[in-house]
C-alpha cells in the first residue's frame, strides 16, 4: 500500500521504508517515554498499515492487540522495531528471524559504543542479520520518517504531529535526508520543515551494526521521489557501497549536499567512541566529494538552505547575479556577499535600467544592486523589477534582500508571484533581514518560495547550485597506466626501493623519467658522462639509504670529467665510511635538471577509500599554506588538471607575472599516471613521492627530479 | 524626564536620544504610511514627552493640537522629525533654527543619493546645521528608538507593539546599534529583540549631512546604559571622530562588534550612490578595526550571537571549551567547530569524568565532548554536569549542544540554572540543533540565557569573546623616530628621490641601514671597495631611474676590483645610452646581504584613515597568498610585533622546519621606525617601499636591500 512511486524500480529496502506491517517489540502504554511514543507517533501521522504491539505485559495497548512475542503475531511483517534492554535485544532479534520478519531497527543503546561485552553483542547482531537475511538497522538508531508513505517509525518529537501548526508546503521536489546521528538527522528534517521544504525520507543509521549509511544513501539515489539528498555524517562504513551510490548520484544528476563532522582530532576522538564509527582522514573525504561532485557544508542551516534553492529553483545557467533590496544598505551587503561567493553583479544594461527606472522612485537606483526603494513595494515596482529580470538574459539570478517580518502583509501579490516561480527561469532567492513572519513564509509557499534569514546562506546557496550545474563527473580513465612487468614487481615484494628502482618503477609505468644512469664504476661514470651533459647531478643509491642529503650523498653542478671522477669516489667512501652495514646500488648520474615550477606530486592509502593521489606546489612556503589537493586514485588527465587549477598556487602554472606558462599539459599526464600506477598496484605500493618535479615551460614538459616508491612491507603509515 | 542614567556624564546628544518634546512635521492622520506611523509608533511606545504634530491641513491629529508650522508651537523643542517632500526640507528646518530646536531627523529621501540638484539640497543642510548649531541627522535617516527611555522616534516597523507578543528580555546588559542603514539597522535590533536581547538605542545615520555615525558611536562609548556596541557601516564620512571613539572604546573595555559593508568593487559603487558614502579601501578599515580590538563579523545573525554572549556571558579566561550534548552527533560537531575556532575542547580530568558518569548512562561519555545522552536530560544529569563543569577550574567555558524545541517542557530548571548563570562563573552557550521553540526561549530568558540557533555563530561567539579578553590596545608610541633635518626633507619636497636618497632619510628617521656609499667616480669608488667586502652589490642611482632593473643597473655578486671597476663604467655607460637625459647620482656600493627571511615593508596614505603601515612576506608566492597585514601609522615595536605574528606565514620567522629564528626584535623595530617617519611626515610622505628587506637570524638583525621613498609632489594614487 505504500507502494515506491511508479518510476522507481523495485529495490529492496522499498518494504524497510515503506512497510505494510510495523511490530513495535517493547511498546508501551506509556506515551511520555520512549516505547510509547514510537506507538503514539505512528498513529498520530495516519500509518496506513498493520500495528503490533510487542509486549507480554499487556493484552492490549491504545485499542490495538498486544503480543506476548512476535511468534504470536502469525502475520506477514516488513518491519520490525524494538526498543528493550540492550540485553534482551539479541533473543527478540533471533525470534524475529524466526518469524520471518523481512527489516528491524535497533533502537536500544548500549552496544559498540559501550564497548567490551555490549560490543561483542553488536558484533552478534551483525551476524544474524547476515547469516538470516533480515536486515537490520542499529541498534542507538532512531528509526526513519517516511513522509509520503506517512511512516513515522522514530521517537523523534520532530515527527509529531501539531494540529495548530500546519504543515507548510513550499516546494514539490522533495529532500532526502541520511544520518548517522538521530538527533542532527531529525534536527535538519525538523529546520528543513520549518522553511516550507517538502521530503521524501528521513533516516537516521546509528550504529551500523549491518544497514549503512551508505546504503541508505543508495536508495535515496535511485528513489524517484527524492529530488535532492542531505547526508549528515561522522564517518562511512561501507566505502563501498558509498562511493557506488555517489557515482549514481553523479551520474543521474541529483545532488548531494553533505556535512561530514569528526574533522577535528577531538570530534574525531569522540566519533571513535560514540557509534564506533571511523571519522577517518578529512581530507580524504573532501576527496571523494569533491570527486563526485558532493556539495559540502558545514552548517545545518547552510545546508538546508542550499537545499531550498536547489528544490525551489532550477539550476542557474551563469553566475551573473541581479541583487534587488528595498533597502540601500541591504543591496550593498547583498552585492559584497555575492561577489565574496564568486558571483558576479553585473551593472545591467542602460535599456533594462531605464525599464527599472520607471517602476521605482527617483532616489532608487536601477543599476544592479537594484534598490526599489520601500516605496516601490507599494505601487508593484518590486513584482515588475522581478518579472523584467526573470524574462531578461542579461543575469541568471535573482537574490531578494527584504524585509518579510510583516504579519498581515507581503510585497508580493501570490496570484503574479506564482506563474513567475512556475516558470523555472532561473533561481529566484528570497531573503529578509528582518526575522520572517510565518504569514510571510505561509504565503510566498503558496507561490512555491521558501525565505532565507541568512543572506550569507543564500548567497552559498547560490553559488553551490553554479557549481553544481557546471560539474561534470569525470571520465574514468582516458589515459593508459603500462601494466607492469614482473621483474620490476618483485622489488616491490622484496620491501624497499631506492630512487633508481623507483623511478624505473615509474618509467614503465609510462610516467616520463629524466635519461640517468646508475654507475657502478669509473668506467661505467665515465661512459655516463659521456651521455649527458654538464653540469651533472649525482646522487648515491642505496635502499638503505632513503635519505641520501643526510650523509651528504647528492652532488649538484658537477661541471667537469675531473670533477665527477672525484665526486664519484667520494660519494662511495661518503656511504661506506657512514654506513658501513648498507648495501649500495651505486651512483646516478644524470644532467642538471633545466628550471621550472616546482611540484610535489604524491600517493598513499587512505583506510576508508584506499589509493588517494596528491598534488602540490613545492617549496618551503607552500607547506606553509598547505596548498594541496586529493583525489581517490586513479585520476585520468582531464581530472589530473582539474586538481591542479584547484591548486591556491596555479597562477603560478599558467604563467604569473610574466613567466613563462607552465606545460600543464605533460604534468597532467604524470599526475595520471602516477595516480593509475598506485590504484592498479594497490596490493603492493603504500606511498608514491615524486618531490620535486620540476614543470617547464609550454612543449618542453617536466623533470621527476627525486621519486620514491614505498611498498607496503615497508610498513608506512596509511595517513600522512 | 527621560534623563540619562546617573553614571553618564552630560553629553549634547542626551536630548537627542532622549528629548522632552518632539515635533512631527509632517505629521499626518493616516496611520498606514509613513508618516502616520512617526506617530503611531511614537505613542504606542509609550513616549513620556510632549508631542508636537506639524501640519497645516489638520487642526489635530488623533486627539492631538496640531500645529500649522513649529513657529506656532511656541514650546522648547528638543527634536523635529521631518517627513515631507525634499523641496521642502529646507525651508522647515529653518524654520526650525528659527525656534531654536535643538535637533532634527530628517527622514525624507531624495538629496545626495539622486546626485545634482538634490546634493546641493543636502549642502545646504548641512550648511544650516553648522551656522544655526541645530543638530541634523539624515536625510535618508530612519530615525532611532530608545528603549530605556521609550522612544520610537521611527518608522521602523520594527518597533510596533505586539500585545500578543510579549517583550522577551534575557539580558540586563543592553547593546547599542549604529547603523547608517535604518533597514538594516532596525533589522538587526529586530533580530537581537527576538532572541531576548535588551537594548540601549537603535539609531539609523542616513546620509550624514550633519550628525554621522562616528559621533553617534561616540554617544555609545560614553552611555553608561550601553554595554556592548554593534556597527553595520557602509562607509565612514567622520574619521576622526570614529576613531577617536573608538579608541575610547578600547580603553574603557566596551566591546565593539562591527559588521562593514561595500567591501567588494560592487558593493562599494552601491555604497557610493546610495548614500554618497566612501566605502573606502577594506584593509584600511580593518586595519583601524584590528587596532582597536573591534569583532568584525559579515552576518547579522553572527554578530547578534557574538552580543548575546557578550551580554550573558563574562568574558573567558581562557579557551578551554566544555562541549555538552545530548547527541553524539551534536557532540561530535560542536567539538569540530571549536576546534575549527581555534578553541582547546581537552578530555577531563579522570576524577571530573567520574563525577559526571555517575549522572549519565553506560552508553553515554563524560570524556568531553560530554555526551550525557536524552536519558540524563530527564534524570537531572544535564542540569548537574553543567554545574560541575562550572565549578570546574578544568574549562573556561561551557557550550551547550541540545534540543529545545519543545513547547512545553525544557531541560533544566529555572530555579537551579539562574543562580548557576548569575554567578557569572565563565561563559554557558546555548545552542539547539533542533528550531529552538517560544516556550524555550521565554523559560530559559528567565535565567538569563540566551537560545542561539546556529553552531558556528555559537562557535565564533566564544572564539571572539576570547579574542576581545586577550586584546590590549597597543602603547601608542614605545619607540622614538628621530625628527628629520631640514636638508633631508628638502627633496621630498623637490618631488622625487633616489634610493640612496631614500636611505638616506630612513636612516636619519632611526630605520638601519646597511653600509654602503655612493660613488661618482674610479677614485670613490676604490675608497668604498676598500671598505667593503666582497662580493658586491652595485646600483645606478638617479631619480629619473626609479625601475633600476629594467635597463639593467644593478649588479650582483662582484667579486674583485677589477670587476667592480668594470662594472662601475659599464653601470654608467648603459645608463647615459638608455636614459640620456636622466640626471646621474651616481652608483651605490655596498657588500651583498648576508641571506635572510624575505619580508616586504611599506607604508601608503588611505583616503579615509590616512596613513597605513604594511608588512608582508616576501616572494612570489606570498604575492599569490596575499598575505599582508595593514595597521594604521604609526605603531610601536609591541604593536609591529603582533603585526608580523598576524602573518600566516609567521612561522617562517620563528624559525620553521629548523631553520633558524628571525631576529623579529630587530624587525619589529624597523617597521615601527619607517610607520612612524610616515605618520610624522604624512603631509610630504605618500609611500615607503622596503622591499625587500632581509631579516637574519637571532641578533643578527636586518638588512634593506631596496628602499624607495615616494613624496606627494609625485602623484602618488592613496590606495594600493
Amino acid at each position: 500500500m505504500n507502494a515506491p512511486t511508479a518510476t522507481s524500480p523495485a529495490h529492496a529496502l522499498d518494504t524497510f521504508f515503506a512497510p505494510s506491517s510495523i511490530a513495535i517489540i517493547g511498546a508501551s502504554r506509556d506515551a511520555l517515554k520512549i516505547p510509547g511514543l514510537l506507538l503514539t507517533f505512528l498513529r498520530r501521522n495516519g500509518f496506513p498499515g498493520w500495528i503490533y504491539p510487542v509486549n507480554p505485559n499487556y493484552p492490549n495497548i491504545d485499542g490495538l492487540a498486544c503480543y506476548a512475542s512476535v511468534a504470536d503475531i502469525k502475520q506477514p511483517i516488513d518491519l520490525a522495531i524494538i526498543i528493550i534492554p540492550a540485553r534482551a535485544v539479541l533473543d527478540a532479534l533471533k525470534d524475529c528471524a524466526a518469524a520471518g520478519v523481512k527489516h528491524a531497527i535497533i533502537i536500544s543503546s548500549g552496544f559498540a559504543e559501550e564497548g567490551g561485552d555490549s560490543a561483542a553483542m553488536q558484533d552478534a547482531i551483525a551476524d544474524l542479520a547476515r547469516k538470516s537475511g533480515m536486515r537490520v538497522s542499529g541498534p542507538n538508531a532512531e528509526g526513519f520518517y517516511n513522509e509520503l508513505g506517512q511512516v513515522a517509525a522514530t521517537f523523534s518529537p520532530t515527527v509529531d504531529v501539531k494540529p495548530d501548526a500546519p504543515r507548510l508546503l513550499a516546494t514539490r521536489r522533495r529532500i532526502g535526508i541520511v544520518a548517522q546521528s538521530g538527533g542532527i538527522g531529525f534536527a535538519i528534517y525538523n529546520r528543513a520543515r520549518t522553511l516550507g521544504l517538502a521530503l521524501s525520507y528521513v533516516v537516521s543509521a546509528g550504529n551500523e551494526a549491518d544497514l549503512g549509511a551508505g546504503e541508505f544513501f543508495d536508495y535515496m539515489v535511485q528513489d524517484a521521489a527524492t529530488d535532492v539528498i542531505l547526508l549528515f555524517l561522522e564517518g562511512i562504513r561501507d566505502p563501498e557501497t558509498f562511493v557506488a551510490a555517489a557515482r549514481r548520484a553523479a551520474e543521474v544528476g541529483k545532488p548531494v549536499i553533505i556535512v561530514k563532522v569528526g574533522r577535528s582530532s577531538v570530534g574525531g576522538r569522540a566519533a571513535a567512541s560514540h557509534t564506533a564509527s571511523m571519522a577517518g582522514w578529512s581530507a580524504a573525504y573532501d576527496a571523494v566529494f569533491a570527486k563526485y561532485g558532493f556539495i559540502v557544508s558545514d552548517d545545518l542551516d547552510e545546508a538546508v538552505a542550499i537545499a531550498a534553492v536547489l528544490t525551489t529553483s532550477p539550476l542557474p545557467k551563469g553566475d551573473r547575479v541581479a541583487v534587488v533590496t528595498v533597502s540601500g544598505g541591504g543591496g550593498i551587503w547583498g552585492a559584497d556577499v555575492a561577489v565574496a561567493q564568486g558571483l558576479d553583479v553585473p551593472e545591467l544594461s542602460a535599456p533594462l535600467q531605464e525599464a527599472i527606472r520607471a517602476l521605482i522612485p527617483s532616489y532608487g537606483s536601477p543599476r544592479n544592486p537594484i534598490d526599489i526603494t520601500a516605496q516601490a513595494v507599494h505601487s508593484g515596482g518590486l513584482q515588475k523589477t522581478v518579472d523584467l529580470l526573470s524574462q531578461s538574459e542579461e543575469v541568471d539570478s535573482i537574490l531578494l534582500v527584504l524585509s518579510l517580518s510583516n504579519e498581515t502583509r507581503i510585497s508580493f501579490k501570490i496570484e503574479e508571484l506564482k506563474p513567475l516561480l512556475d516558470a523555472q527561469r532561473k533561481p529566484v532567492v528570497f531573503y529578509t533581514y528582518t526575522v520572517p513572519s510565518q504569514f510571510a513564509r505561509t504565503e510566498l509557499a503558496k507561490a512555491g518560495a521558501v525565505v532565507l534569514s541568512s543572506l550569507l546562506h543564500a548567497g552559498v546557496a547560490l553559488s553551490r547550485a553554479i557549481d553544481r550545474a557546471r560539474f561534470r563527473i569525470a571520465a574514468l580513465l582516458d589515459c593508459d597506466a603500462k601494466p607492469l612487468p614482473s621483474d620490476l614487481l618483485a622489488p616491490l615484494k622484496k620491501g624497499r626501493l631506492s630512487e633508481y628502482d623507483s623511478k624505473r618503477l615509474l618509467a614503465a609505468a609510462g610516467v616520463p623519467m629524466p635519461q640517468e644512469c646508475l654507475v657502478r664504476s669509473r668506467d661505467e661514470l665515465r661512459d655516463a658522462v659521456i651521455r649527458s651533459s654538464f653540469p651533472l647531478a649525482m646522487k648515491i643509491q642505496s635502499v638503505d639509504i632513503p635519505h641520501k642529503s643526510d650523509i651528504g650523498g647528492v652532488r649538484l653542478g658537477i661541471a667537469s670529467g675531473q670533477e665527477a671522477d672525484r665526486t664519484y669516489d667520494d660519494l662511495i667512501a661518503r656511504a661506506k665510511q657512514q654506513r658501513p652495514d648498507a648495501t649500495l646500488q651505486g651512483v646516478l648520474v644524470g644532467t642538471m635538471a633545466k628550471p621550472g615550477v616546482e611540484i610535489i606530486i604524491g600517493t598513499l592509502q587512505d583506510a576508508t577509500f584506499g589509493p588517494m593521489v596528491m598534488v602540490g606546489l613545492g617549496g618551503i612556503t607552500t607547506e606553509l599554506f598547505r596548498d594541496v589537493v586529493y583525489r581517490p586514485a586513479p585520476v585520468g588527465v582531464g581530472e589530473a588538471a582539474a586538481m591542479l587549477d584547484g591548486l591556491k598556487a596555479a597562477p603560478l602554472l599558467h604563467g604569473f607575472r610574466g613567466s613563462a606558462e607552465a606545460d600543464m599539459e605533460a604534468l597532467a599526464v604524470l599526475v595520471a599516471r602516477v595516480s593509475q600506477l598506485a590504484a592498479r598496484h594497490r596490493d603492493l605500493i603504500a606511498e608514491i613521492e615524486l618531490n620535486p618535479v620540476l614543470v617547464h615551460p609550454k612543449g618542453e614538459g617536466t623533470t621527476v627530479v627525486d621519486a620514491l616508491v614505498v611498498p607496503f612491507a615497508n610498513g608506512s603509515s596509511n595517513v600522512p
